[in-house]
């Protein structure tokens, strides 16, 4: 694959940057004509690649591209599951280059999507297309890939519903995680869930002039800002009530497999550029984000933001919620928890809305598969050193969804890094992880 | 008056709407060439009403516009305050009409500074049009109206220091409050005094993908709630160090005295469509804005607010602080306790920055002075009731400026209405009270 990377390296990065240019952000209605486009784009790549067949389904939502290589039946099958949809890009102005107009600079190529997902997506088309043209693919090879990911993905489980017989498979391949660090190779054996929601506290039924009412009327600012502290308290546990009932403790011996994941807390803290890092008493860093949930508000607006000042009691104040999951804990539980704590501690001067946004489980996959022990042997010859079993902070949702539909484990071959900033302004991808990726995948169909 | 009024309604309507159609507002750097047209625009009036000068002069912010009519030295001289400059107009979706093209509806005149305070100003030019046209002016009267009352007045007290002999007058005339309610008319004999901060709260030095961080790493959004949460305690008293040294607790017959004002909760509750009030402990809701200082955030913002979900752990997030003081409180001694308090209560997992907005000093003035008794008989005059002493929740912070530079007590007879909803979206007038306004006024002339 190394060769065949060398030689068709200027065609690779021109297609990947065809997909980039598209600014295929789901969640922003403007961009619908967008969503078509990069699927439409994506299945000619997929057809050139060798596919037998490759077409855009529509959903209820944005569009699932679908395509497939039947080689076999008696051969196993992998199903590539990726992702064409970006998030927004705002703030816009914190970006260096165009986020739609894929630059390299540094062995790395800066744009939206670039790691997340479209770049990653991309790898396994080209492993897929290396093999076309060796004549050495020994396994059936589907690809699904929606555009709906940032979004919650609302509409991919049913169409899997429907498409089950067409999506059987052996193992679900996915690249849209990290590996722990350039020189440490891990892959993912677990990811947290997401509970997503929006609250909305209305107090007076109007703004108001804050010197006229200020002191005499309770603020649903100060009243949301009351409310949010007191969902964390000073251990950093979250207050929702019954909101640990069902996180599984891990135990002493499990804590210490995963604590051998470097983790350097100077470097850590460096690179974020804070003194001090903040969460759950009791847990190391590494456990904060892989072994326990947490909240964060991940917006927050109300009254007069624009420049100067405005002495306005406002009527509102928005924020949006979030709380991330693990294995065994509900999705659709802990918004119900959640929904039903925030209303009970909302006091009588102010009414409270909830809206529930998208959510997902989280899963854990056996790492004695031989999935993933084809992965591990993949992982070492491209890397030189044994990749170590890791679990995700983030949350894909739809994998658990899959894992349950369909039956069939996902396995996370994640090639992106802490420095490419996804979902932050000056998203990147290395260069190197680009063609590193292809090629543990190419040698991933190999040993599996 | 009435009768003047009657003749030349049309007339005023129209005039007055020439003022209203330009949107100057001061806080919005776009809208300066509309601060040059509004200043212009009243010199025409002031001179058409029978001024001997008027003149739009230069600050280093937005002009001021003064204007004179000199009768004989010997007569004592009115100072008539007045502002052109409006409140921003967002959230625009909310205003029923344009608010830049007055509308009049239900006896009210529909408009931004259809009351705040274009509508008040354009009293006293009639006012004294009308006396300059009868023969009966007795005073000298001179205008000074500026164009940054919104925005803290940060260039008047500048250009009234260096025009301290041309500004010299018995008595500053201002309208730019409200009356208790429109069957009780009320004269304001003191207002709150304003500190108006921003903060700033950083955590990491990018966004981050919550799903990697969100538990390990402080979220500034949520650590700015904490800090706004913290700094009202739960009897509704501000926690910033050192806050209510200067305030002076009013003795029970003064309290006994302002709370002769009719205050009915249950239609206040139900005008705001609000189950409680909040506040603090001990005090009624007049004097929760009457003599009592307050602690209100006018604005928040961090993270992603835009349609739909995005997991992002944000950089910072932001807030504006208002306190409003009462009298002896000094505005900058408060902003620096503010800061200082702000800055000690951030946890070492973020940065904080205040930048102090505009601010300004309450003041109360003396209810036995004759200008306070000929406002008392003109209002009883037109109203046909003794109008309540009462202490204003706002702040006009200039006129402490004014009171403390020029050594002129000010009057505060405003025509306003808590209906007009002013610094809200669909301020209005009711042209009874503009009437109304005139006709007090010009009686006013008449027995000071």
């Amino acid at each position: 694959m190394k060769q065949y990377i060398e030689t068709n390296k200027e065609r690779f990065l021109g297609e990947l940057f065809s997909l980039l240019r598209i600014p295929s952000v789901s969640s922003l209605e403007q961009h619908k004509p967008d969503m078509k486009r990069c699927a439409d784009r994506l299945v000619e790549l997929l057809m050139e690649a060798g596919a037998d067949e490759a077409a855009v389904y529509p959903t209820t939502g944005h569009p699932v591209v679908f395509g497939q290589k039947l080689v076999d039946p008696s051969l196993p099958t992998v199903l590539v599951y990726g992702h064409y949809d970006v998030q927004p890009v705002d703030p816009l102005e914190l970006w260096h280059s165009d986020p739609f107009e894929p630059e390299i600079r540094d062995g790395a190529i800066y744009a939206r999507g670039a790691n997340d997902d479209k770049g990653q997506l991309f790898m396994h088309i080209k492993a897929f297309e290396f093999m076309m043209r060796q004549g050495t693919l020994k396994h059936n090879v589907k690809f699904i890939l929606e555009g709906e990911e940032e979004i919650g993905s609302p509409s991919l489980a049913a169409w899997a519903k429907e498409n089950k017989e067409r999506l059987a498979a052996d193992i679900i391949l996915v690249s849209d995680t990290t590996m722990i660090s350039e020189s440490v190779p891990s892959i993912n054996c677990g990811m947290r869930g997401l509970s997503y929601v929006e609250v909305k506290v209305t107090g007076p039924n109007k703004d108001l002039h804050s010197g006229h009412y200020g002191g005499a009327v309770a603020n649903p600012i100060n009243v949301l800002c009351d409310m949010i502290s007191s969902l964390i308290d000073k251990d950093g546990h979250i207050t929702v009530k019954g909101f640990y009932d069902d996180v599984v403790e891990l135990s002493a011996e499990d804590r210490a497999k995963l604590s051998r994941a470097p983790f350097d807390l100077e470097e850590y803290k460096e690179f974020l550029d804070i003194k001090e890092v903040k969460g759950e008493a009791g847990y190391t860093s590494l456990e904060r984000t892989g072994i326990r949930p947490c909240l964060d508000v991940n917006g927050i607006w109300g009254g007069y933001t624009g420049e100067g000042a405005k002495t306005v009691l406002p009527s509102v104040a928005h924020a949006k919620i979030s709380m991330r999951l693990v294995p065994n804990q509900d999705s659709e539980t802990i918004t119900r928890l959640f929904e039903e704590h925030f209303k009970a501690i909302a006091p009588d001067y102010v009414k409270v809305e909830v809206t529930p946004h998208h959510g997902g489980n989280g899963f854990l996959i056996p790492i004695s598969s031989p999935a993933y022990k084809a992965a591990e042997k993949a992982m070492t010859e491209v890397y030189g050193i044994e990749p170590v079993p890791s679990r995700g902070g983030g949350s894909i949702p739809i994998l658990a969804d899959l894992q349950r539909i369909l039956e069939i484990d996902p396995l996370l071959l994640g090639f992106g890094l802490e420095r490419d900033t996804i979902h932050s302004p000056n998203e990147s991808y290395l260069l190197k992880q680009l063609f590193a990726g292809m090629e543990a995948i190419a040698l991933f169909y190999r040993y599996y």
